[in-house]
C-alpha cells in the first residue's frame, strides 16, 4: 500500500464518505488515491478557502473529522483562512497537502532560504499555530501512527483541525507492513471528575432562587444536547445560549431565555444579571458573548464554569468561583444520576424570564411594515417558514447579529457560524454540510457572498440543492454603521459611494446557471420565501434589504475625548430603555 | 498625530499613491486615517487575497512598496497567499492589519489560548515566515521606527514584503513628537564588491568562447536592465532569461536566445549546455529554470553566479565556480567601467545561437490551423498585437508555461508572473499594476479567472481598463496533462467530466457589466483580439481553446518501477529529437 492509499484507506475507515478538494499536480499521487478509493467521493471546490470550510462543515455536521486535499504552496496557503476558522470553533478536519520533494523541503527547512521546489513554502511553522497537530512525511513508514496521532489529535478533548504535509516523493512510496500492524492507537482520556465538585455544584443549585444556564458549543461538540434537556427540566433552569450553542435548544422550550453578546437581547442580559448562580457548560465566554466588562457579568451569580480546554478556564477575566475541567458530557451524566428524581422547582423566576422575552422581542412590530426590506422582519419570515430539518448556515458580518438575533430555532435544526473568526464567505460551508433528506439554507450579506463566489459553480455542478438567502443591504452594513457612529460618516469601502459595489446577484447566478429569485417588497416576501424553499433544485434567492437597518439590542459604544472606545454595561443595551427593571 | 496618520503619511511620503485594501471594523482608525490623508487613494478589493495581489503588482511595476490594507483575523489570513508570493518572488510591499485591543493580544501571546478578542488571530508566528520584517504596534511611540526598520527591510538587499499589524486600541492613539524627531532612518548598505572578483570574471570572460548570460528577477529588481543591455554590447554575449527577468530583453534583440525551464524552448537549453561560460545574473537558479540535475546543468560552462541573496548564493545544487554577493546593479556598473571601450566579438556563437532560435520555434506553424484554437498560436497573435507601452500579468498553470514560452516581447514592455509561488487569480494583480497612458493586459486560464472572480467588481467599480484574455480550456490543462502521463488517465477535477466546471466567462463578466467577447475561431482571432485592445473600456475576452494542447517543448518526466518519476536531461527536451545537435 502506498503512502496516499493508506491516508485515504484511514479517512475512509473512521466513516469521512466526502474529501473537499482542489487538485494540483504536487498532490498528484494523494489525488489519484483518492480517485481510486471506493469508499470516499471527492467535491472539487474552486477555490482552497471555500473546500477547508466545507471540509469544517463536514465535521460539525457529522462529529467525525471533515477532510481537505489540497496542493502545496498557494494551494495550501488558499485554505489557511477555513483551518484557522476550524481551529477557534473546535471542528476537527484533516487537511492534507501535497509538498515539494522531502529533500528539497528538508534543505529549505534547515537554511531558510526564501523557497526551494517549484510552488514550495515550508508550512510547518505558518500552519502549527491554528492546528492542533502538525506533521511532515518524511519517510514512508512514519503514515500509520501519524494517522492516529493526527486522528486522536483532532478528536481528543477540544477538537480541532490536523494537518498533514505530504512530499510528492513520498507520496506515492510504499508502506511496510509492520509499520502499518505496529501503529498505535491512542486511548481518548477525560479528566477525571472530582466527587466534591459534583458535591460542591448540586450543593450551590439547591441553594439558588435564580439559576442559569450559558450554554455554549462545548456542549454541541461533547454531544451533550440531550443531558442538557434533562437537566434543565429535572431542576427547571432556564438557559441562555452563546453564539456556538444557538442550535442546542429550541426557541418554543420553556427554558429559552436568550442569546446573550454584543449583539444579544435584553431578556438574556437581564437574567445573567440578576441570576444568582450561573453555570456556564463549553461557553469560552468570548468577548462577543460577555460584553466589555467581564468582571461584572454575572454581577448577582455564583459562577461555575465546565469546560474542556485548560486554557479557557484559566482565563482571568470574568471571575469565576468554580472551575471544573471536564468534557461536558461526563459532566453532565454525573449530575444527571446524583440529582436522581429530585426537583427544584423556580417557576416564578423562569416566568419572569419568559416575561422579557415576551416584553423585548427582538423583531418589533413596526419592521414589517419599512421599505426597503428590514433584515430582522425578513429573518422572521424565513425561519418561520423553514423546516425543523434542515442545516442552516449563517455568514458573517451584520447578517450574523441579525439572524443569530431572531432565528426562531425549530427542534431538529442545526445552525452553523463562524463563531470565532467570523469569515465572510463562510455561506461556502453549506457545500460540506449538505445532507440528503435535510434542507441546506444559507444566509449571507452581499459583501459576504463575493468572498467565495466562485463556488456557484460548485453548488451547481454538483447539485446541492442549497438555498442561499443573500440580504443586500448594498455593501458592508456592519463596518457602516460603524464608520457613521465613530468616524462622522467618513464613509471608505462600505457601498457604492465610498468605493465598493457589490454585483446583482441574480444575474450572476443565472451566469452560473443557477436559478435565481430576487425579493424586493413585504408583499411578496412569504409567498417568494415558500416558493424558492419548495423548489428541488439549487436557488440563489437575493432580498434587497435596508442600507442602514438600525442593528438593535446592541452594547453600545462611544469614542471619548482621548480616542479610545467606551462601551455600555452589559445589561445596558442600546436603545437605552427609560427605566431599567 | 495618532498612529493611524503617521502610517499613512510616511507611506505616502515615499512616494506610494494608492493603497489596496477591504475595509473591517478593526481596522477602523486605519481606514479613517487613509481616506482622510490626501496624498493617497484607496482601491476597495472584494477579497483581501485580491488587495495583497494589488500591491504587489503596485510594487513590482513602480519599484517602490504597495500598500495592502486589511482588518483583523481572517482579513489577514485571506492576504497569506498574496504576501507569500511576493515574499518569494522579491516584492516590496507593506500589509498593515487591524488588530484586537492590545491587551487580548498580549494575553493570547503569553498564554497560547485559541483566542482572545473577537476575530482575532496571532499573526505574528504564522507571518514571519513569509515576511522580511513583522511587528505588533504595542505602544504608540514605536510606531515612528517601526515604519523606518519596516520600510528598510522591503527595500534593503533582496526585497520583500513587510506586515505592521496594529491592535484598535493603539490604531487611534497620539504618538508624541519626541519620537517622530527621534526615528532613525536605516542607511542602505550594498556588499563591498571584490576587486579581484571583477578582475576575475573580466579574465574569464576574456578567454570565453562561448560565453552566455543568464539574467532573472535580480536584475529587474536591482534596476540594472540598462546596465545588462551595454554588457551584451561591450561584450557581444548572449542572453537567455529566466521566468522573472523575462522583459528584460526584447525579443527581437539581437543577444536574445531564449527562455530555459521545465518549460523552456530548444534554443536556450542547448545554448546553456554548450556555454563554456555562464555569467548569472540576479537569478536564484530555481528548479523550474534549470532542470532536474543541477549538476549538469551549464556542463561545459565555468560558472559565475552574482546575487544578492546569500542564501541562494550558498545552496549547493549547480556546481557554481564563482560566487559573488552583489547588488547586481553595483557588479554590472564596475564592470562596465573596467572594460572600458574594448570589446569582445563571439559573431559566430551568437549567430549559431540564433540559429537555434529559428530552427525551433515556439508556435509551430501548424498550430495557425488548429480548431479548437491552439494557444501557441493565440498567443502568438496576441503579442503581435499587443503594444510596447503595455504592463502584462500572466496567470498560472498552462496559461504561463504557454505565454511565458512563446511571447514576443517587446521594448517597454512589462511582464509579470507568480513566479515562485505560481499562485492562481494572479490575474488580479493588474488591479495594482494598471498605469495610466499604459495598456494593461492580463491572461488567465479559466481555472485561475475563478480563483479571483469577484474581483470583476473592483474592476469595473474602478474603471480600469483591462483587457483580460481568458484562455478557456474547460478546467486545469497542467493538471490534466500531468494526470494523462503519469496516472493513466485517471481523472480527478480538472474538466467537467472529473468534478470541476468554469462558467461561461462572457455571462459572468455581463453580470458585472463588464464587456464581454468571445473568439472561437482562426478567423476571427486576429480581429476580434485587435478590436478589444482598442476598446477603451474593461473588456473579458474569453477565447475557447484546445482541452488537451500539447505543452512543448518541456523536460519530461516518466513513472519508475518503484513509483518515482525520472526526469529527462536538461537539454532533452519533449518532444524528443531524431538527432541532437
Amino acid at each position: 500500500m502506498t503512502v496516499s492509499e493508506y491516508i485515504f484507506e484511514y479517512i475512509a475507515g473512521y466513516g469521512c464518505k466526502t474529501v473537499y478538494m482542489v487538485s494540483g499536480s504536487s498532490a498528484m499521487w494523494l489525488t489519484d488515491a483518492l480517485y481510486r478509493n471506493k469508499n470516499l467521493t471527492a467535491i472539487c471546490c474552486h477555490h482552497e478557502q471555500a473546500a477547508a470550510m466545507s471540509a469544517d462543515g463536514y465535521g460539525r455536521i457529522n462529529e467525525i473529522p471533515g477532510t481537505c486535499l489540497v496542493t502545496i504552496g498557494p494551494g495550501a496557503t488558499n485554505a489557511i483562512t477555513g483551518i484557522a476558522q476550524a481551529y477557534v470553533d473546535s471542528s476537527p478536519l484533516f487537511i492534507l497537502s501535497g509538498q515539494a520533494n522531502s529533500r528539497l523541503l528538508k534543505y529549505a527547512k534547515e537554511t531558510g532560504i526564501r523557497q526551494q521546489g517549484c510552488q514550495s513554502i515550508n508550512l510547518g511553522p505558518m500552519v502549527k499555530p491554528i492546528t492542533k497537530y502538525f506533521a511532515e512525511v518524511m519517510d514512508p513508514d512514519d503514515i500509520p501512527q501519524i494517522m492516529e496521532d493526527a486522528y486522536y489529535a483532532a478528536m481528543e478533548g477540544r477538537r480541532g483541525p490536523v494537518w498533514i504535509d505530504v512530499p510528492v516523493d513520498i507520496q506515492n512510496r510504499q508502506v511496510s507492513e509492520k509499520c502499518i500492524s505496529r501503529a498505535q492507537k491512542q486511548i481518548f482520556r477525560c479528566p477525571v471528575i472530582k466527587q466534591e465538585d459534583i458535591e460542591k455544584v448540586l450543593s450551590l443549585l439547591r441553594k439558588s432562587e435564580r439559576p442559569l444556564i450559558l450554554a455554549g458549543n462545548g456542549i454541541r461538540n461533547a454531544g451533550a444536547v440531550e443531558e442538557l434537556k434533562r437537566i434543565c427540566e429535572m431542576l427547571s433552569i432556564p438557559v441562555v445560549t452563546s453564539r456556538g450553542g444557538l442550535d442546542i435548544i429550541e426557541s418554543e422550550s420553556f427554558y429559552y431565555v436568550g442569546r446573550p453578546g454584543s449583539y444579544g437581547d435584553r431578556a438574556s442580559h437581564f437574567a445573567i444579571q440578576e441570576a444568582d448562580l450561573l453555570l456556564i457548560l463549553g461557553c469560552r465566554l468570548s468577548i462577543s458573548t460577555i460584553g466589555y466588562y467581564p468582571e461584572r457579568f454575572g454581577k448577582n451569580a455564583v459562577k461555575i464554569m465546565v469546560d474542556i480546554d485548560e486554557k479557557e478556564l484559566a482565563k482571568n477575566d470574568v471571575p469565576i468561583d468554580h472551575r471544573i475541567l471536564a468534557n461536558v458530557l461526563d459532566f453532565l451524566k454525573i449530575l444527571v444520576n446524583k440529582i436522581g428524581t429530585s426537583r427544584l422547582l423556580h417557576k416564578e423566576w423562569i416566568e419572569h424570564c419568559l416575561k422579557n422575552r415576551e416584553k423585548y422581542p427582538t423583531i418589533q412590530k413596526e419592521y414589517s411594515k419599512e421599505m426597503p426590506l428590514n433584515e430582522y422582519y425578513v429573518t422572521g419570515c424565513l425561519s418561520k417558514l423553514t423546516d425543523g430539518n434542515a442545516n442552516i448556515i449563517v455568514d458573517t458580518g451584520s447578517v450574523c447579529n441579525i439572524v443569530s438575533q431572531s432565528w426562531i430555532m425549530k427542534k431538529g435544526q442545526r445552525y452553523l457560524i463562524s463563531g470565532g473568526l467570523s469569515c465572510m464567505g463562510f455561506w461556502a460551508t453549506a457545500i460540506g454540510a449538505y445532507q440528503e433528506n435535510r434542507a441546506l439554507i444559507a444566509i449571507a450579506g452581499d459583501g459576504s457572498t463575493q468572498m467565495n463566489i466562485q463556488e456557484f459553480a460548485t453548488i451547481k455542478y454538483n447539485c446541492i440543492p442549497l438555498k442561499l438567502f443573500v440580504y443586500n443591504n448594498n455593501g458592508y452594513m456592519l463596518i457602516r454603521h460603524n464608520q457613521h457612529n465613530y468616524m462622522n460618516d467618513r464613509f471608505l469601502g462600505v457601498n457604492p459611494e465610498s468605493g465598493i459595489q457589490t454585483p446583482d446577484f441574480c444575474k450572476v447566478a443565472e451566469a452560473y446557471g443557477i436559478k435565481a429569485v430576487r425579493i424586493s417588497t413585504v408583499d411578496e416576501l412569504e409567498e417568494k420565501i415558500k416558493y424558492v424553499l419548495d423548489l428541488q433544485e439549487t436557488v440563489v434567492c437575493e432580498i434587497i434589504c435596508q442600507e442602514f437597518a438600525p442593528i438593535v439590542p446592541r452594547i453600545a459604544s462611544r469614542v471619548m475625548p482621548d480616542g479610545s472606545l467606551k462601551a455600555a454595561e452589559f445589561e445596558d443595551l442600546y436603545p437605552f430603555l427609560e427605566q431599567q427593571e
